[in-house]
């Protein structure tokens, strides 16, 4: 796609946007406000604006009268850029605010969108035989088993090869379905200190299989799960999907679960909640390429290191008395089957291993994947889920910290908090005379609730237009009836009941927004400490690499004005997503990438930041907005519009 | 004990006794005709002696008159030896048969019991460590299991080491519940090619158990089931048990079970019964040596290869089909809860390997447990089962073949035959005047039917006797109302319903002979075949080794007078008992007996009789008393009393 220019007036705001892109997006990016109460639906009509100069591919006009749409009005929602164009906000009372250029420039900036850098030769756990066995007579009639394994070794070199009594079973009708054609899925088992494969028969088919192979990435978050089903012959990702961790219900964040799974069945219910949603998205990624469930030959998971335990049905009881004791971290292959996947005979489980307690397969499945581990330059990781991670350094040293975030910035623990998912608010600006916000929902969908991304955007906002507090509270006697006294204290109305999909006021409450102070918190006490200890300044980084479960890139004005990123040079930012999931995925095409993680977690150094007295200093200093050292972020401006 | 000497009346025969043997016994093996109808328990009363030198031991002497008990009489089968005695048979008939002192003592002679020659050191499959690891600080807190891991390789030089998942599972608690104090149990794998061991955690407990750790060797018959429990420490067998295999209700043979197990759930329902069979005798052996369930760590099992297919779950069908192709032979350790036995978590199966579909893995323990495998002597050994199985050679050549003798010789498929169990007639010697059986059951239990050893010994007998012809139909018109017409043709009373525990007459048909005669003949033709394959005639051999599921040692003059057993010197002939049964207690007690176990079936050569056309002729020939070619059995003579 290319960039077409996009003139504002009466802001007289000329900014770059893509081809295709909706008005309304561009003006979101841009600063500038637009009224749009339904979330780009095209259901409140409100988002009319002039095309003064150009064209653009508009639909729904019919929301429009005769003499709007001969004036040149069309819906910003539903509105796509086609050339250079220039686009006048209507209605615009005296006195608006105009933004200035700069701020507007440096509000549009995001982080810059990181894939990994690493590249996966094609190595999967498991590799396919065509094998065509003679078949037996009076003069050769050793058992079909010993025949398999006399002829992979015989025509094909393969030994020294296991199998389980469940291949062993199949063995007699399977080889003789097609006359002794086979296929079989093998798969490579190291042998410690001898270094040498064996090799282990885990599924063998009648006849000579072709359709590819495939197998499941999986991240298993404590508020998420997401799942990838790749091609083990090209590495291509047929289908994604993702869902809810079903364990949700039983308690929001880890801490809460360990204490859910040491009541009576607890660990099991939980094990088999998680189970049951992963076996959801198995089924949805199947659907949506196409493949058949046969054609899974086994899955990677990477998850913090209480989601291993309660997913393998671990129990999780030490992980949080001191001194915070996993009960393994590296398990070999564990049969899917066995854990309540719903997949075939022979697949098998590989999970990640974790560092620590607080510090997981998930962390170290996303320095897998942002391959600090093989750079040069000096980075700092964050991860920004429930479980807040860091991980500093690069390929000489690596040093890890967690700290207990909690699950407000993947939307959890907030009275209208939601994943990043159809419905869910993103993008939002508000204006600065009338205080209503613009707000763009994921997919354009009626809003459902407000996302991780939304979170951060609405309070960096509110903050620099002064109707929020630096302490988290909202501003008193503003001209407005956005803001009104609720069940949890004061709140925001940012999105009426009328224009949702819940027929609810979307709202964000004072404490929402001492759940996100909070997080935001110990985010950033955490990286400070960790930095701390490796004796590097924030400036001295080459790079900080965001995870997390966003909606799009992560705004880096908003976040840094809120405080949970530090405020340095903006190009040294890069947003690689779920990089738990893309490790995940490279485990899946690569058996020397998941020795790789192992090493990786085996040389990681944890610091427990929960045993270092100067975490919770830094803790304490970092609850307020962008921080209570205003020195620490020099270019924020906070109540720059008066209120 | 001590020997003592019998003196009969008025016979004028004098025999050797073991001290403390009844009267009746001794008689019994003198071939002495005491009248006993009810085999034993002293509940006919028919079997009053008079003790005229020396004194026995008598009990319920109140079932004689004050006259009798004052001149001597005591009851045969209530009587035990002490001492040098004269015994005198009362109510003589005149002109009563005297039994040659020759033929009397040659009656007398059973095979010599043979205890395995093997010798094992003790080095079972498992091990035990007692392991204190230094419990978790902040400074390392590695996971549990790694832990363990790291202090079996650093304190006990155990390594490389994996773990099932369930073990990891349990780590957590066990750990902490005696402050890390631990019993680790370990198994030994052996690693293909590089011959190092690798070890299996496969299970922990709390503290530093002491009581020794056992193990369960297995036979599974296609009739009877035995069970061993043994200390691992010793090789001590703690207890024993048996059962009929409760499979029997679907199918008395293999072939039938097979046919069976083609049916819809068939295989599952067989596996099911079999297993349940062993836990009732695992429940038995833990109950008579006071062992707990968890001391079990391994069970060895011996089968023949349907059996083994079988108890494994493996489908049997193309071991009935040309060219008899098992589904395996060598399957690797099997958790014993999956299939089905109660056993504590981490107890494992392991099973003999078999040669070929009708050569499986009980002939391969008995080969192992009868020494043949390590002996210069030519040897010939006969495992005579519902399945025939025979061996012929010594170390530097093993040949073998398989027979259907059917299940004759276990009491199976005769009308009132029946496993050597309590109540089992298997003692019988028939007067040759009044042709009235004299019997005596096993453990003097009121008679349930006929064992083994009881057919043979009577349809010798009656062969001698003059009353059975050599096709093996009843004499006609003899002066005994013992012989009548049946439902199957005529049949003889072995023992009236009123003496029984059955309620009903106890009788031997002529289709139970010719079922007889079919099982002598496919042994007797079976091995005939294999010897004549090695180019050796039956005076070659060194020793027969019998094997089989007889009640006491076989007797060898009425095995050879049916033409079951080749007619040579009587001193060649042992009596291994449960050779299958001995081996797998070899395997229990020994690894590297359990691996000589893998090579004898890899290197034995196994002859198909069924492809063999000279093993129809010499079947045919042997379907005779005690074969159509009298020269083959110079020493037996048929009729000699003349009926």
């Amino acid at each position: 796609m290319g960039k077409v220019s996009v003139r504002f007036l009466p802001d007289e705001l000329t900014v770059e946007a893509q081809e295709g892109q909706l008005v309304l997006d561009a003006a979101l990016e841009a600063g500038i406000f637009i009224p749009a109460a339904c979330g780009g639906t095209g259901g409140c009509g409100q988002c009319k604006v002039k095309v003064v100069e150009g064209s653009v591919k508009a639909q729904m006009l019919e929301k429009l009268s005769d003499r709007e749409r001969s004036e040149g009005y069309v819906l910003a929602c539903q509105s796509r850029l086609t050339t250079d164009v220039g686009i006048e906000i209507p209605k615009v009372k005296v006195g608006r605010k105009v933004i200035p250029r700069d701020e507007a420039e440096r509000m549009s900036l995001t982080a810059r969108p990181m894939e990994s850098p690493i590249s996966a030769e094609m190595s999967p756990m498991t590799f396919r035989v065509l094998m065509e066995p003679k078949a037996p007579t009076p003069e050769d009639n050793s058992s079909d088993y010993e025949r398999i394994v006399r002829t992979l070794k015989t025509d094909h070199e393969i030994y020294p090869v296991t199998a389980s009594l469940n291949v062993v079973r199949e063995l007699p009708s399977v080889a003789r379905n097609d006359n002794w054609r086979l296929t079989a899925c093998m798969r490579i088992e190291e042998t410690f200190d001898s270094g040498l494969p064996v090799y282990r028969l885990v599924r063998i088919h009648s006849g000579h299989v072709s359709a590819p192979p495939t197998a499941v990435a999986v991240d298993i978050g404590t508020t998420s799960l997401w799942g990838e089903l790749i091609n083990l012959e090209t590495g291509e990702v047929l289908a994604r999907a993702s869902r809810y961790n079903p364990q949700i219900s039983m308690g929001d964040d880890v801490i809460s679960r360990i204490v859910f799974a040491l009541k009576r069945d607890g660990l099991e219910k939980l094990q088999h909640h998680v189970v049951n949603g992963l076996n959801e998205i198995i089924d949805e990624i199947l659907k949506k390429s196409n493949q058949p469930r046969k054609s899974v030959n086994y899955v990677v998971a990477a998850g913090n290191t209480v989601m291993t335990h309660l997913f393998l049905c671990l129990y999780p009881k030490f992980l949080r008395e001191s001194p915070y004791v996993p009960a393994a971290q590296n398990v070999g292959p564990v049969d899917a089957r066995e854990l309540g996947l719903n997949l075939p005979m022979g697949a098998f489980v590989r999970v990640f291993p974790g560092v620590a307690s607080y510090v997981g397969g998930d962390i170290v499945s996303g320095v897998l994947a942002n391959g600090m581990w093989d750079s040069d330059e000096m980075t700092l990781f964050i991860d920004i889920g429930t479980n807040g991670e860091i991980v500093a350094g690069n390929r000489d040293l690596l040093m890890t910290a967690s700290c207990s975030a909690g699950p407000a910035f993947e939307g959890g623990g907030l009275e209208f908090g939601m994943r990043a998912a159809p419905g869910a608010i993103e993008g939002i600006l508000i204006d600065p005379d009338t205080l209503e916000p613009m707000i763009k929902t994921i997919d354009a969908k009626p809003a459902m609730g407000i996302c991780g991304s939304g979170i951060i955007n609405i309070i960096s906002q509110m903050l620099k237009i002064g109707i929020l507090n630096q302490n988290g509270t909202y501003a008193q006697d503003l001209p407005t009836d956005r803001i009104r006294k609720g069940r949890s204290g004061n709140e925001y109305v940012i999105c009426r009941a009328d224009q949702t999909g819940i027929d609810e006021d979307i709202v964000l409450t004072e404490v929402d927004l001492d759940n996100v102070l909070r997080a935001k918190g110990a985010m950033f006490s955490g990286y400070a400490c960790l930095l701390d200890k490796i004796g590097l300044s924030v400036d001295a980084l080459d790079r900080v690499i965001i995870a997390g479960a966003f909606g799009s890139f992560i705004n880096l004005d908003h976040a840094i004005t809120i405080g949970l990123l530090p405020d340095i040079d903006r190009e040294k930012f890069l947003f690689i997503g779920n990089a738990s999931l893309k490790g995940a995925r490279l485990a899946v095409m690569s058996r020397q990438l998941f020795s790789r993680a192992k090493h990786i977690a085996r040389t990681m150094t944890n610091v427990e930041l929960s045993e270092d007295h100067t975490y919770m200093d830094n803790f304490m200093a970092a609850l307020f907005l962008p921080h209570t050292r205003g020195d620490l972020f020099p270019s924020v401006r906070v109540g720059m519009y008066g209120h």
